[in-house]
């Protein structure tokens, strides 16, 4: 009943009455393990770490019921008797969220927070600047956010076939904001990777210091890649280091963010100058595949493998480490079925059961794995909950779980027990038998691969 | 620097460290009052009943700075020494949140119970039911939620020149999901007031059981007053009994209402029979000011009086308890000004003087007042925000304190103290000078008053 399904999880005869209280040891185990033992005479747990606890805790939590899962929790409850014992398959178990595209305020993204914590994965990718928004409050270059955050309209649908949505679309996070996600993540034992695309992805930061770019504009309406690019100059660079600058004083993750995808007229330079300046800094760059592309990175890079699992094999050869994200097995935007109600399908066919089989390539030797939810044509923070679940919760299972998987015990498991965990939590998943009338997008074009 | 202010403020010399620790006694006083007293000795209160010492802690929420209205607030403030007394001018502070023309998801409608809560506000009237959707999930009448808890698609802007949307609407909550909120809202001392509206405004109910209606027909896609009505004879007011019997199955509140607004072929005995059935079930029938147009009223029936006061007058004169909620005061999804980015302006301009400004008819008699959001055109969370805020808080205001009003402080107040507070709870509300370029919505036709 448990998910992501724990190492082992072994269940006794009938069910205890349960207040809440949960006797806590700390114990030398795996890093972010813990045991979990429910008798009559009570709830106990044996703790690795702090994040052992926590998780242990979670686990409590789903054998509570989906009633646990509400604002209001009921006090008392009935757990089975069992015994789990469980840690973590990888140490990096991730989600990027592009609030750029399409901006997710505050709340809803302390909301994602949870709902990540509930699903025991630990890294939340923040992808806070695109072509599209700029989402960082920037104190010493205020254009950023100002100018940079929002933008007249936006394409409702695919580039090549859709029409405009007709509304201005804008946010941004003050520091504050992100200060207080910071430290609402790292109570759930969640770490915020901020990134900062350069030196494609960056029209919005052009329109608003056009100088920055190589050519000018303002910030863009449509989808698709960009091919404006910031200049590879001094001046740039330097006030990019001013950037990160404030974005490391408000993200204390060792992992930082630079992007540096898909940037057709890209200087190498640019990506390795930043690269080199977050590492003199104390930081590790984290940056796409691409970025391999630009010559010798500094020592301790984190590679995103986002094009396939190549880059991430040559990344491991050259000594980096490197997180999986093959977008044909992990980019939550991707359409979930053929079904043809899917709302804007794009990209490859993606189901609950092909994420659910993704196994890491080098799986022994990477960080981890993230799934990847881009947000052009995720508008709404109920578009969000429809492209994430429940392949999130397959997700997470790939990356905490033991490698052997058996497919129909997790598709029962998850209809059984965790979908109405979902229900509670008001999360507007997928139904596992195509989107509800209101969640289709009929006559808004998308574009299947 | 409370908002809505208290019957009194004293302020003392200095500041006080602050742990959290509050000292709570209970006295005879007038109900949901409180006094507070900040001194180096620590924080004390004086509390009439558990809503008084609900409402102090609020206050203190509030001296603790911006910062405490933060998920993760800080451990230790700084509170200024001061003596506070305080209690409710009136017992119904109420908010209509229509969430039939655009459904609000579960965690963001219990978002607006945290924000009613921090306004001191104690009801939240749901607009449940209309003819553009059925939100209510009905076990006995299924089709109820799942036909007409949708539809293909919305007006986008006024009704006489506005295109369509585009996109399907929809969404319900479950009992259960309202058993929450319910629950949610009583541990802030906010009840909840369902209002499943009968005999017009029914047009999703008649999509999903074309029996119910004069005429037949799908559920509406186009805003305004719909003349198609409820059947008067007995199998309709029969369904409705069993409707109702679900509703008072979830809402433990003594009001429940039935609507009875804008239904020009309405036969009155409708009404008159629902809300005698309600009276039957031991609850008060609560309705718009025209069901005093359709004959004798069962006694304790709540009369909502929105056209203006005269109907609330008038219903007092009968022996009615009353809440005013005047439609060119306290509406609202008004336009706040006539400022050209106004989006979507609609009815008379309503600034947020005008809010402050209003003061109930017949104030010593009246249960007190509410301020409605309808929600034609406020189709996302983030424009409920910017209609609903700060308006919101001047009619805190207006219900809470004590009659006297000096528009300048209040606005300093508002400006100094309180919207950083809205900023810190991630409130996209409409800025004093107009809205944000995001917030405009250039192009989509309104129709002002």
């Amino acid at each position: 009943m448990i998910l992501p399904r724990p190492v082992s999880f072994t269940r006794g005869d009938g069910e205890i009455s349960f207040d809440g209280t949960v006797h806590v040891e700390r114990v030398t185990g795996p890093a972010e393990g813990y045991r979990l033992s429910v008798t009559p005479d009570g709830v106990r747990v044996w703790a690795s770490d702090d994040a052992g606890e926590f998780y242990a805790r979670q686990t409590v939590r789903q054998l509570s019921g989906p009633a646990a899962f509400r604002s209001v929790a009921p006090v008392r409850v009935a757990l089975p008797v069992c015994e789990v014992e469980d840690h973590p398959r990888f140490a990096w178990r991730g989600v990027m969220l592009d609030v750029a595209r399409h901006f997710l305020p505050k709340h809803d993204l302390l909301r994602y927070v949870d709902l990540l914590a509930v699903h025991k994965l630990n890294v939340l990718h923040l992808h806070l600047t695109d072509d599209q928004g700029w989402r960082f409050e920037s104190l010493k270059f205020p254009r950023l956010h100002e100018i940079g955050g929002w933008r007249p309209d936006s394409r409702f649908g695919d580039r090549r076939s859709g029409g405009m949505a007709g509304r201005p679309h804008g946010g941004y996070y003050t520091q504050d904001d992100l200060r207080e996600v910071v430290a609402y993540a790292a109570l759930r034992h969640i770490t915020v990777v901020p990134e900062i695309d350069v030196p494609g992805h960056s029209q919005a930061a052009i329109a608003a210091y056009p100088e920055l770019g190589v050519s000018g504009g303002e910030v863009w309406t449509d989808w698709g890649i960009n091919p404006n690019v910031l200049k590879a100059d001094e001046s740039t660079v330097d006030f990019y280091r001013q950037v990160f600058d404030e974005v490391l004083d408000v993200f204390p993750g060792e992992v930082v963010g630079l992007g540096g995808d898909e940037a057709e007229a890209g200087d190498g330079r640019f990506v390795r100058r930043i690269a080199q300046y977050l590492r003199q800094r104390g930081r590790r760059p984290f940056g796409w595949d691409e970025v391999l592309g630009v010559g010798p990175l500094p020592s301790r890079t984190v590679i995103a493998s986002w094009r396939g699992e190549d880059a991430g094999l040559t990344a491991l050869e050259r000594g980096h480490d490197v997180v999986m994200c093959p977008e044909k097995h992990v980019y939550l935007d991707y359409r979930q079925s053929d079904h043809p109600a899917e709302p804007i399908p794009v990209g490859t066919v993606t189901t609950l059961e092909d994420v659910y089989r993704y196994e890491p390539a080098a799986a022994d030797r990477v960080l981890g794995a993230q799934a990847n939810l881009w947000t052009e044509h995720l508008d709404s923070p109920r578009r969000l909950d429809y492209a994430a679940f429940p392949r999130l919760s397959a997700f997470a299972e790939v990356v905490w779980s033991p490698v052997a998987r058996d497919e129909a015990e997790f598709l029962t498991r998850l209809a059984e027990h965790h979908l109405p965990r979902l229900d509670a939590l008001g999360v507007e998943y997928r139904p596992l038998d195509g989107p509800r009338p209101w969640q289709a997008l009929p006559g808004v074009p998308g574009f299947p691969r």
